[in-house]
């Protein structure tokens, strides 16, 4: 049975296990360091189809026939997938998992939804409502540009704190086992607006979402950063990174030396010209389905706090002058399943 | 506990209470019959704000205020909320629900995004993972008219199977209680696409979507349409109810004098020049939040099965010669708790 525990957060004390996973990547991701452990690197970014957005619904479709046929499941076995992407109306995630025939619970978290999906579908299990469930999710450089910024072609300038939409997908599959990792709790964060309104500043935007929701669970578990072996935000870049660490601090949390964002993970950041670090669903999808997941399988990472972290603005509330509301959602992933109930 | 039946169904053993519920809506739906059961009916569609945008998301935050103040209830008293809305990166309730600090869990499930919240905030309480929650959705015909279709302006020609998009929202907040009605099942439905490609035809392309998961609710409970008083589709319109009728005739139920459809009792669809009938998140969300949990509540309706319905395409999809995928999810609201276990 879960425990609620303070005020925000929910512990899983049947600890659903993650009984598969999956990644795929492209051309600049297959450069980066993660590459060594991204299941399928496609250099074509179409990913053989006719646009990119199609290319996008195929990684998610192939993400999840990885997850499957690497569990020895079949898309029967799973009794919810929960998806959602950054593109208008999530086509990313219906015309990529339409031919599944597994009920779909749709989400929208922008770069937050591989984390609020796998915390949904680790707390189906543990309440006993599923026996097993999937989370995906995507994103795609060019789908993105096209839809949210300058048409590719038009060269516009990037400034620095902009961060680089990821081409990639991740899939994970949970249900009651014993293969590690497992899923010790979940904290939903509150959407959070600091009034930031520089669409090219994202990861200072979500930086206090991130914040929030971390001293929320730190202080809803009794725990400090001490019981972890990683604190990994999604893509907070490295600008939104030296913001969080700043704010943590202030709430007298020093996680410097605990710290990794999926963001400054997925490329090098130094060499690969993406400015601040990666950033789209994909982003932190790829990085926790990809060295994390399977670092912690084979025990060479312990206890990680995943925070995935969501921009919720769109270019109309831009055009309109509001300012960039922001989410993040915690799962606290473990090598061991605890004391289970 | 949960507990499932069949494979796509999930009993909700404890039987989750509607504590309480709110809908607001606009000038054309307080010309149409459910008027009298609406909270609060604004003239204005601009709701006091200055785009139609924030007017959106100022109905779903009017919803979740009016539903809360007649339960009683403060926004710290509920675990999470669900919410989407139709627009670009749901910013409808993005900005609607920035304000509560509540946990927010974003949605997108297009027009089913009533029964897919409401679905999941009852297995949330249900699992013990929740205390109490909220599921708000919300649409808005010229926020609608603006990103889906012509500008108004155009004055372009609505072929007869055409619907409207409902300007209005509803909220329900769901708990443990013993105020009816109660959710006694959740199916979530598989997306169904039979290659419809019309897209002034949502209905048509809705229809098998809702036959599919209305079947496997019937076969996974081995219930007929002889168990449910009513049996209430999201927003078929006259056209898609004719077809949903038929397919489900084809399966051996017939649903002919227990099937409505909030599309076509939003408005008068004879008089109110909405072609096939209502749509849009908000026309399922009002018809629900306000005539149906009404009569529910006060013992004039029995069982109800509740089949949200959602066309899961974008402008870029259909330009780019796609069909509609769908997808519907069924939530079973009944007067009575059952046994409860």
């Amino acid at each position: 049975m879960a425990t609620r525990i303070g005020k925000f957060t929910v512990k899983l004390d049947s600890a659903p296990s993650v009984l598969s996973y999956g990644a795929v990547a492209s051309k600049k991701e297959s450069q980066g360091p993660m590459a060594p452990y991204i299941d399928l690197l496609c250099d074509d970014p179409y990913f053989g189809q006719k646009t990119w957005e199609l290319a996008e619904s195929r990684m998610q479709e192939t993400v999840l026939r990885a997850a499957l046929e690497k569990a020895g499941l079949s898309a029967g076995d799973l009794s919810y997938v929960f998806a959602g992407d950054l593109l208008n109306q999530c086509i990313g995630s219906h015309y990529g998992l339409r031919e599944f025939g597994i009920p779909f619970v749709g989400l929208y978290g922008a770069c937050s939804t591989m984390a609020e999906g796998l915390g949904l579908a680790a707390m189906m299990v543990e309440g006993g409502l599923a026996e097993r469930t999937a989370a995906v999710t995507s994103s795609h450089f060019c789908a993105a540009e096209r839809q949210f910024r300058f048409p590719l072609a038009y060269g516009g300038q990037r400034p620095p704190t902009s961060q680089w939409t990821a081409t990639g997908a991740g899939g994970v599959i949970l249900g009651k086992g014993d293969s590690p990792p497992f899923v010790r709790a979940v904290t939903f964060g509150c959407i959070e607006d600091m009034g930031v309104k520089d669409i090219s500043n994202m990861g200072g935007a979500m930086a206090p979402a991130a914040a929030q929701t971390l001293s929320r669970f730190f202080s809803d578990t009794l725990t400090g950063e001490s019981s972890y072996d990683m604190i990994l935000t999604g893509d907070l870049g490295s600008v939104g990174s030296s913001l969080f660490l700043q704010l943590m601090e202030q709430d007298g949390y020093k996680l410097r030396k605990k710290h990794s964002d999926c963001g400054t993970m997925l490329y090098d950041i130094k060499t690969q010209g993406v400015d601040a670090g990666g950033s789209g669903c994909g982003c932190s999808a790829v990085v926790l389905c990809s060295y994390i997941l399977q670092s912690m399988r084979e025990g060479k990472l312990g206890d990680v706090l995943f925070i995935g972290t969501g921009a919720l603005m769109s270019t109309v509330s831009t055009q309109q002058g509001q300012s960039i509301p922001a989410v993040a959602h915690l799962v606290h992933l473990s090598p061991t399943a605890g004391l289970r109930f």
